[in-house]
């Protein structure tokens, strides 16, 4: 099994693969993906679904999520959690899911409708509803790399399911951050943050019924934008059908104008919710007061350097305010 | 001028450059460096040299510190604290100034022998004491970007001198991990991973006078290896000049290992050193005990997905214990 190590000055845990990799076995020249792709339909056919959505007309599911085969969390096994000298390690117990969001290859979930849509954001919410039921999970996050630079290494339109038996350093940071914020205000610092935002309007992209669009004050990549629900809510699972409408067509419509304006970048995003929330032995328990999931979208324009990486700052080439006013400015027709 | 921004969840610093780079003013796709080299002999003599050491037989110097003409700090002006709505903002004063390790567009140092590499590590030391006095800046970092993925930008061998007037996320939160286990165990935790990778031996890649190299427990990147030197210190400026001639030769022969290895692969080295310890006022202040200075060597050969940006939590896909058994067996001969 893969092996969780927590790094001990950090306390950031990273994953070690059993089966190592050669030097021989890195691509970082490639520019293109290789080979056939796993996750077309006819490919494949051997692993199970986990969820499936829509039909086209020749029988194939427009959404289906399947186990990831090379995946990091697996789901069988107990935690093992143990310290080996001064070091501490754990088994990598968990979930390593793929979300296939299109039957096409060249063909992503945002240009086949707002109904495709939503049966992607549908995948995310029903596996996570399932993940959270096991006790040896704490975290699960959505995740989507698309183009090469993002780390995306199929081309096929698809997002990833992880969970995982640690709260990620990231995520423990963020929690952190609000619970700070909401012990001093009483109030939490995303809905201070979305007031705030729309006072001064210059971040704001758009707002829809349930949803805000806006370029973060201090973002770490250029053109970074967030997505936050009007409502004070800590869990993205517990998002209700009409919310979940409406971030369809608003991340559908978002994904478009960031490919209009940059003309087609890589990009990632990732969905911030609450750690699970059903009460366990042991486990850090959020009440939800102070945490209020979210959406980051990331175009991956900029590689990071050498003082990204050793400082934990980032530099921004155009600032969030005119980022804002870019992807306002893009036309939503064709 | 430049500014610096405060993320108000994370406490992370962010530059935003006073000129906005457009949307079509990125170059993702890009594969190669564009345009003449600012770097090379005879151009850009207009800009003042900080630093130069050594000279060829057509008088021009071997290694040779110039401000960065685009760089992020600029040494004129206050730092300007101020908060603006729930935000903060300062000045982005401080200092980014070049190292041209090599007057060879095409040479890098550790292919110039040892003597250009201490005139390197020279440069390094005599910049930051000088810097250090400068009573509006708290932090310097050095870092290196070799090749495209590294955040490189234009194939000259060279490295990066940043002052910055706050200490960065990422060295605040190893201080913060070094003094919390010093409270502890009442010991430096570098030194006692240093001890604990000796005793077990598996993941040393080898040892100087006053260095070892090992490829530590749970790092970033697959093949990625830290320098520690022996004596414990916290400052790097501080180093005496039989060590850094030994570092010299250590830095030389691993940088000449990990691109046999990995067949040229982009990198990044960074120092973490202790903040500045001149004391001053408001000025957070280390006695230098819980801290311990170090070189991280980062090879580049993996691409950051949405999963490192949003959890924090990292992928080996090679074992950090095979990996210094392949960095331990690459022949140091031609």
């Amino acid at each position: 099994m893969n092996e969780l190590r927590r790094e001990p000055l950090l306390g950031r845990w990273v994953t070690v693969l059993k089966e190592s990799v050669g030097p021989d076995g890195y691509s970082w020249r490639g520019d293109t993906h290789q080979g056939v792709c796993a996750l077309c339909p006819g490919e494949r056919v051997d692993i199970p679904t986990l969820f499936q959505s829509g039909e086209n007309e020749t029988g194939i599911p427009l959404v289906k999520v399947i186990q990831r085969e090379t995946g990091i969390f697996s789901i069988e096994g107990d935690l093992g959690r143990r310290g080996v000298g001064m070091y501490d390690r754990m088994n990598s117990v968990g979930a390593s899911e793929i979300v296939i969001e299109s039957p096409h290859h060249d063909r992503p979930a945002e240009d086949m409708g707002t109904e495709q849509m939503e049966r992607v954001l549908e995948a995310y919410v029903t596996r996570m509803r399932e993940l959270e039921k096991d006790s040896r999970i704490r975290y699960i996050l959505i995740h989507k790399n698309s183009g090469l630079p993002s780390g995306d290494t199929c081309g096929h339109p698809h997002s990833l399911i992880t969970a995982t038996p640690v709260i990620p350093k990231r995520i423990k940071e963020e929690l952190d951050g609000a619970k700070h914020y909401f012990e001093y205000k009483e109030r939490c610092i995303f809905c201070d943050i979305m007031r705030e935002e729309e006072r001064l309007g210059k971040r704001v992209v758009l707002k829809s019924e349930h949803f805000v669009v806006f370029v973060p004050f201090a973002p770490r990549f250029p053109f970074e934008f967030w997505i936050l629900p009007l409502r004070h809510h800590c869990s993205f699972p517990e998002i209700t059908d009409e919310e979940r409408r409406d971030l369809a067509v608003t991340l559908g419509l978002m994904l478009r104008r960031l490919r209009k304006l940059l003309n087609n970048p890589p990009y990632n995003y990732i969905i911030h919710t609450a750690p699970i929330r059903i009460p366990r032995r042991n486990q850090w328990h959020t009440l939800g007061e102070d945490f209020h999931w979210h959406m980051e979208v990331m175009p991956r324009i900029k590689r990071l350097s050498g003082f990204e990486l050793g400082s934990g700052m980032y530099t921004l080439s155009t600032s969030p305010e005119d980022a804002a006013k870019y992807l306002q400015e893009v036309s939503d027709g064709d």
